[in-house]
């Protein structure tokens, strides 16, 4: 099927593992993009992709108007560039028809998110959001432990994202860590809503629930920040659950802290981002279990998303990965085999949950619905 | 030097692990005892344990009067009583010119404990608390490195105490559990008073400062406690520094969940107590580097709060051991060479700490000073 | 770059990653393929990935003949079939003119690895034997630690890769296990030949050095096996240093056990494949480092290695790919940028060594020079 | 019971851990002791520790000719002199009517060893060997799951004790380092004898099978040395399953790298002494599982062998006081509850592995009968 991307330009990162994960499997190829901000610069990089020269747009309006009107129109396009433009550009490729999978966050506002929900309802067509961790086939496999019932009813989600990389404070005037403390060009949270967010949505993912209502600390522990470098969350999911989740970018040691656990009556379960290929689980009185990617007494959804054999390292670029597959699967015929990809209500989800979370830190942390 | 033990009886954990911690040195001989609730029971095991028949006490009564008319009178007494009783007995030694280890917590409200201070103040004596864990090394290390500045200025402390052992709600009637969910009498928190508050001591110790004020989320769980299973606090520390702070008792899998993370400006560490002879240290833009329990690289408090050379595992007995050769040391003449004992005042705080965060709790989470 | 595979159907799993790996960069396109034993099964499974009809060939032989007479042969030919047919196959692609990528082993017996060396030398087109786990950034890390001498002179390296997947003993009919253990089929070495020979390969890998002198021993731990199961190897490298290896196809518990320790003079390091993205480095007299993939300490081979950014999870299709970089590189222009890929000479290195340790075991583990 | 030590002076740190590990469960009083070479430091060291003037010998001679004689004479005396003193002192104790508890190596010479079987033999004592580490809980843990077929048939034992502690070269003169690599001081092995020595006896321990044949490879890594610093074992045991031992001093970053692997026809199992209160145990087929010190479903023995609640860390004093409590419960009647201690049969047969090893390295890793 034909893909089309919008941003992932030369200097980021995020579109090469977009472009990775999207062709892992040979069922997209890369037909069309606007890569970059600068029209030029996008042709450019865009041909050396190996786009045909007609298909390497200057400007995402150029894309949108030259694809809609071909009869190879692009099946899918990601949206891969800055925060405040996801909206815009999902919104017009999804009103003109086109199958959407937008970088996270999906929209700046809990307003734009909503509207997008509607315009994505209206339009009949896929608006998916990148929150690719949930591609990671034990994060499937937890979420189908928790459907099958093998933790009993949930009880308690522990979630963490915090990381070290915002913690030197000689680094406040590089453009790189600067701009995300500016509530200008980053909203109502920095650290919450950029990593925080996966563990959230993690912790909805697996346990298959809504978060209603949320207090919330924000702290900024580097002097001279308008946003938070830290935050401490308490949650309160739909099925009464609760929920436990601290997110930072000044836990110097830690790499990419991501990790949940999940405390149901039956039993419990943890897994770690960085070692993503092993799941822990421990049934109630008995002792832990470790389970492995590609083992075959894993769920079908778990062993669906694996593409080498038990005991590989498969990382990043598998799970991403399953989310285009999901997508592909999606869009060619019936619903998808493996892990379910994140929807539009995800997206605008998180927005809210965040958008909450600040209210809360404002107050305090006073308990607020979302 | 001459031991004495109030509590601890035959059924008792504890007891063993003080007899064993207070005699691994060779400095403390046991040589008073009122064991158990029972007079009798408690004067047999006393002499089974080798204590002489005259001071193998049938009551905390009988053995302060004696003891006290002794020319070789206990140095010391440990106070292992059920918790509503600390404060009677911790005050009367005190009070009678005893030196005192008594267990935590130190009394059952706030009014006692800062009752207990100010009588552990007239008596000239030593009042401790027994928080054995830090008593680690690698636990004195981290506070040695705080204290030296290797972290820079602390930020934020994410500590943690959750195990799985009351996740099991057949176990409700359970009298080995039902009691500690008991208002009656546990008195304002469960899990909090019970594991948290070596979380937070450990916080306080490793880092030098005072909790200040606190947020809390107590929650329970299983239906039918009347006390939390389960709790989230955000803390203030006296240095502006912050706080996260989980504990639980239904976090399956978590065999003895005690860890704690804190993270400076000038670099991170890490611990856990599963694991207590290695130490997690990251400095600001370094790789991390594993610190090893008996290396010489090792500040001198660290290093004398070790018995065996580097590699072995040194657990509970020599950490719990460092407490009774710091009160040694410190009743028998000049400072502790190692890791200074927790006092009477650490005790109270964490008293103070404990019913803060249930009235918060109580409150939503309303942040409530100290 | 056209890129052609033969072998590789539709059942096998390499297929698969070497799809995956050859086109994760974007540099290699899939132009041709004979990817099955059967004809008409091999073309249109080549069809079905995408391979212009013309170029999805029946036969190994149809395509060297076809592709040798187009303008736009194919780059490179992966050769991805039976053991017992990479001689046959490498060479005629070789004298054809073509560079080729084999799978391991390079040939089944050490007269033909070494013909197939003197075929590529004599063609001047590149063979690369894909030991695919020196791929791996934290792999390149290590050999260039050696290299700039952090670890000083090299002593010892213990090398295992032992896994437990052949423990079953009803499994001994199961075709998929049988044919293992069948000199007819596998040789003179089971598991030697078969994962021992990457860990033996990641041993001259970092080191640098060859392997001179082996005392092997060879046993089979359930019954009826003709080969070995399990092996221990003492050996010894070009400059003094000695090396000890197990590998073992009956360790139940260890999912994919391979992982390398060196030490030399002036350090030591860790590596281990299931968490390949972390390396573990101590020097002499000091704190064990962890060092993580992606950081920006590492020399410049093992940083360009990586694909995204520190602390995801970069698995085995990156390690595989850098392979097929490196391939890509050399190919177009002056020499690789990341980490060097494994020649024919390592590869028939390894036949020897294989073929060395057989007659060694033969003669109870006598010393026998490579 | 009266406890008495001959060895284990003030610089010694193995008295310490004999000291401690007898009193743990108050079973042992020190009541006397010839503590060192130098009869008035030893006489004033042993006072220092409250052994009775008149029992704080100046030589092992006064203090076995003292012994004999009283009526309250000690009923095991602990050996930790010299290597090469402990057959002669062992001898003379044994001779005498006394229990003894001997460090290892037994003796120097496989017919010393020889000679001390005899010798407790005709004296109807008890003569242990105090392989310390066989006291660990899940070391005993691991037995009785091997007693009781949990692993099937064994087929594969590996087991490692690779430390780097002799790694710097400049330490060749370093007293503390030089006599171990001196074949006067130290035999016809260094490292083999000193630490390989530990997981020979634990992969005997836990199989509760003799080693029968050996093919050894000894290097000294370090110029200069006359004995092995790194050594490879290929082991044969009575029931014909195979053992691998690699043993290290040179292991830069291994602090106590001391742990074994068992693989049966059933599952396999894993334990490190570093992290002794867990060990990994997986059954064929089925995922792995951690079992936990303190856990009801161990095996009775290994209950036993415990001393605190599940989750504390319970390391090495209790692993060396569960050797001193077998032999108490020996002592005083029937047979020992926890763990059974190291014989003298089991000290002479590493004496004679040790020995058969030497031999073995010697002819190049020629197989070599025990």
């Amino acid at each position: 099927m034909n893909w089309g991307l919008v941003g992932g330009g030369k200097a980021s990162q995020i579109g090469g593992a977009h472009r990775i994960a999207a062709q892992l499997d040979g069922h997209w190829r890369l037909a069309a993009g606007a890569l970059d901000i600068d029209p030029e610069k996008g042709r450019a990089y865009g041909t050396e992709l190996g786009i045909d020269e007609s298909r390497a747009y200057g400007t995402w309006q150029d894309m949108l108007k030259s694809e809609s009107g071909r009869e190879d129109r692009i099946d899918l396009v990601t949206i891969a560039t800055p925060n405040h433009t996801h909206f815009e550009i999902a919104s017009a490729f999804l009103s003109a028809g086109f199958n959407v999978l937008c970088e996270k966050p999906l929209t700046m506002t809990v307003r734009d998110a909503e509207d997008l929900v509607r315009v994505a309802e209206k339009s009949g067509k896929i608006c998916a959001t990148n929150f690719g961790y949930s591609g990671y086939p034990m994060a499937i496999q937890a979420r189908e432990m928790v459907r099958n019932g093998d933790l009993g009813d949930i009880r308690v989600v522990f979630s963490e994202f915090a990381h070290g990389f915002h913690a030197d404070e000689s680094d406040n005037d590089n453009p790189r860590i600067r701009w995300r403390y500016d509530p200008e060009q980053t909203g109502v949270s920095s650290i919450t809503a950029d990593c925080g967010v996966h563990a959230l949505h993690m912790a909805e993912f697996i346990t298959c629930q809504r978060i209603t209502e949320v207090s919330a600390q924000f702290d900024h522990c580097v002097d001279g920040r308008a946003l938070e470098d830290d935050a401490l969350l308490a949650l309160r999911f739909g099925n009464g659950s609760v929920g436990r989740l601290w997110t930072s970018a000044i836990a110097i040691g830690q790499v990419h802290g991501f990790g949940i656990r999940v405390f149901g009556s039956k039993g419990g379960l943890s897994w770690h981002q960085e070692f993503p290929n092993q799941l822990h689980f421990t049934p109630l009185n008995g002792p832990t279990r470790i389970l492995e990617r590609g083992s075959e007494a894993l769920y079908p959804k778990a062993r669906a998303a694996s593409r080498i054999a038990i005991g590989h390292a498969e990382g990043m670029f598998g799970a991403f990965g399953n989310i285009y597959r999901s997508l592909h699967e999606t869009i060619a015929g019936p619903g998808p085999a493996t892990g379910d990809f994140p929807t539009v209500e995800d997206g605008a989800a998180m927005v809210r949950v965040i958008d909450t979370a600040a209210r809360s830190a404002k107050q305090g942390g006073a308990w607020t619905p979302v």
